[in-house]
């Protein structure tokens, strides 16, 4: 795991230990001669370097503990007990070693990101009639126009650019060139990777009476609102709404080069993986989970706990709490052309079927 | 709906009329006691504030008219006569309310973006040998390389690269964040979205002659050329053709997250939905309509006026007008693992058949 | 072909020559009275101009060769013998008319490249800390952070962002608006198309044990690893791994618009069309060819030498070399419908059938 820090500024094992207990989670250090070393960084069992701390929730990687180079691994008791070999790294015993790992590597992800330079740097160009709050961070090159506001503590990355209007919570996190056009929202503790773009027009385009076969553009005048904690994964766009707002409710995730179109509403905690398109005015519920490359037709209501399996084209409402799928199951190349073909006579051989039946039936 | 002029700067009802009338619909205010209200924005029956113009063009919305908030709504003359109470809003009777609002979005959009900063900004680093015209605007932080030509009117948001020798035509809206590499050209009128990306190198390798497994660049010398009046989405990315161009002819609107690949020529009037991908020399004729997620083959000729369905993988010419589909049905997870799991023997199922078609012919 | 240089920089057809003897191709001039004219650029047979050189390497185009336009024109031997009129364009003999444009096309574009800027533009923001080679290139409003080694005559396009502790090898070539994310790593002679995006936070979430429905984070504190020669698309996004690195090994080639998730593991010269994306953990053999808006599910493992037909969702381990197809054939959207609606009772025909065979044995 190559994120590691100087040695000279890694913590002792001791000191992680008491930021795991402080957040209520039970750990220690197992008994041993050595003094607990200072860990860089975190790793797997497989990859970890000599400085790096490691950890087993997974019982089918067990055997990699006789070869690992960690300089310290998180066991269960368990585990710890049933060791056939003397350890050569630190043994650090928690009920719920991946729990500490998540916890650590927060807190690794944070100390780099505390040490990163803050404030507003000095070619970042703010408009005068922008309110920004405390401790807030702006990067290089970044645009903040006109009655933006961003709350207390939010970091905003280089070459970002804020529209007119829009408001940023507490607390935020936007990566290097995010866009939000103007009047576009959202609450505290969102992340927003580089290169997503907020508020882009929606698709909305009318025939247009003055020229047969064009188009005449439909102004897009709505906003986008984000609510608390949601994730934008990198080069995700999300569109402005035609007339109301397109809404991405508390806690939603997307993962990265999601379409979310005019109009959507996402509702709390709903997770959706990256490559999933969703068209204009379609209402997906709350604490769905949708897999990546899924496609969702317009005006489409989705309800509550659906999940649906990556690739899969929504083109109807759904009612029912489920797992719904549709996708073309792969095969080898001829194969999948032998199937093919049949598949676009299906309704020819259905009625084939039938004719045997009736034929069968009248004998 | 949260876009909305500050109330000094909000235009009368009677202001907004004459703005409609003007463009050549007929529009008049329902009599009415108290003076015309100041409008600061337009918005749905629902979501309206008491400050905002609503409007009635769906007869399922009509039951929203008794506890719609909105300062005034257009009404057809039928509608207005059929109302049973006694409106708290202004009436604005106007026989295409749909019509009429969309002029009146425009109106504001235009107002919002007219009243932006205009010019080049003092960040912006243009190249002596690039040529803009009148009243052309250049955001903050925008590169503009050697031999560039910006017509009169156009507007190039913040932190934009525009490549040498690429040409722009005039009242062009590039948002923040669009990258032109060299030698792409666009008509006038253009509309290119934050993120968008055009001109980059077409796909294009061969096998490396020097290591057996390698792929060597085919260098991409072509460009790209737009027409008129064409729309790109955020985060789209339009190729440059490897030795001839790539081109999109007037009027054709692109979504977002769209990929258009090398060669690849796309008809007037053409319009494409989002995460649409085109793959090099594909030929896609005039006044198209493409689904969302669809998918098309390399060298394809895609004759004029086919529509396409969302999640629709083209792999053949279409040389027919008409309605093209081709979606896995979705389904509840077990029933399409059912469903799957037949599709898979499709031939030996028709084998199947055909056997008892010999026999029952036999008997 | 639009990209043309100004006749007085444009290389004498005599020169060109000598640049394609010395990387190994024979050609030579066919005899001709006219002096070898000047040639400004490349072009198709169809769109070449009066100061364009052209090729024949596909014979289903040499009717073109009567009334082309090109100052000169590549033809075989036997090509060359067998013109039944007098061409008016220079003859260049060579035996590998592609071979030669290939050439041609690469010192054209890269004669283009070595006439840009050359160093540090003033605008951009290199941290004292970062280690800069000779001969490197970092256009305007690029901002490099902390730690951050650029290998010798590499060259970094405006407005990227370099994060802290990234490498890029020598000879690399970032195109504008490039986001690395920090800890990204790459070797020599890499390609980054504009608006990609690497090291993004992988799409890592935990139920919120705080919060029922809610999601946790998992920060993800593993890095992104390219190999050389590594082309990545515009607009394709690549993601830090979790805990150990998302790799891509050496000449891999990704179009634009890929997303490759967390831990993905691509192997050397497998090259990947548009559209795809790839989920966490998947890992994907060397000299793979993968269509474009194909899908991987994660975690799987997929050998050598696989090719992917477009559009196709691989849902499973691929453990045995060929090629792999799983794509829903469209069809006339009437036509479909039936066939899809057929499909949907697959399981209840399969019963039908067996029915009937059972009836027709017991007979």
């Amino acid at each position: 795991m190559p994120v590691l820090l100087a040695p000279d500024r890694a913590p002792s094992l001791d000191q992680l230990l008491g930021i795991v207990q402080k957040a209520g989670l039970p750990c220690s250090l197992a008994p041993r001669k050595e003094p607990a070393p200072r860990i860089q960084g975190l790793g797997s069992l497989l990859h970890a370097g000599s400085s790096e701390l490691s950890f087993l929730s997974n019982q089918k990687l067990k055997a990699q503990l006789t070869s690992t180079e960690a300089a310290a691994v998180i066991l269960s008791e368990a585990d710890y007990q049933s060791l056939d070999f003397e350890p050569t790294f630190a043994v650090v015993l928690c009920e719920q070693p991946y729990a500490m790992y998540a916890l650590l590597a927060q807190w690794f992800d944070e100390h780099r990101l505390s040490n990163l330079p803050t404030g507003i740097h000095p070619t970042a160009i703010v408009d005068p009639s922008a309110v920004i709050g405390e401790q807030v961070t702006i990067g290089a090159y970044t645009v903040v126009e006109a009655g933006v506001q961003i709350g207390k503590g939010s970091r905003i990355g280089a070459g970002c650019s804020i529209g007119a209007g829009s408001v940023i919570g507490e607390h935020c996190l936007l990566h290097a060139r995010v866009v939000l056009y103007h009047q576009v929202s959202m609450g505290d503790r969102c992340i927003l990777h580089a290169g997503a773009v907020l508020g882009a027009d929606g698709f909305g385009f009318a025939p247009d009476p003055r020229q047969a076969g064009a188009w005449a553009k439909i102004s897009q005048i709505g906003a986008v609102q984000l609510g608390n904690d949601v994730e934008i994964g990198a080069n995700t766009t999300v569109d402005r709404g035609a007339l109301d707002n397109t809404v991405i409710a508390n806690g939603v995730k997307l993962d990265n080069q999601i379409m979310v179109g005019h109009n959507v509403h996402i509702g709390e905690h709903t997770a959706i993986a990256a490559c999933t398109g969703i068209a204009g005015s379609t209402h997906i519920g709350e604490r769905c989970i949708i897999g990546g490359a899924a496609m969702f037709s317009g005006h489409l209501h989705i309800t509550d706990e659906v999940q649906i399996s990556g690739g899969t084209a929504i083109t109807a409402d759904i009612k029912e709490p489920g797992h719904y799928t549709g996708v073309f199951p792969f095969a080898d190349h001829q194969h999948w052309q032998r199937n093919a073909a049949v598949l676009t006579q299906l309704a020819t051989l259905r009625r084939r079927l039938r004719a045997l039946e009736r034929e069968n039936n009248n004998e």
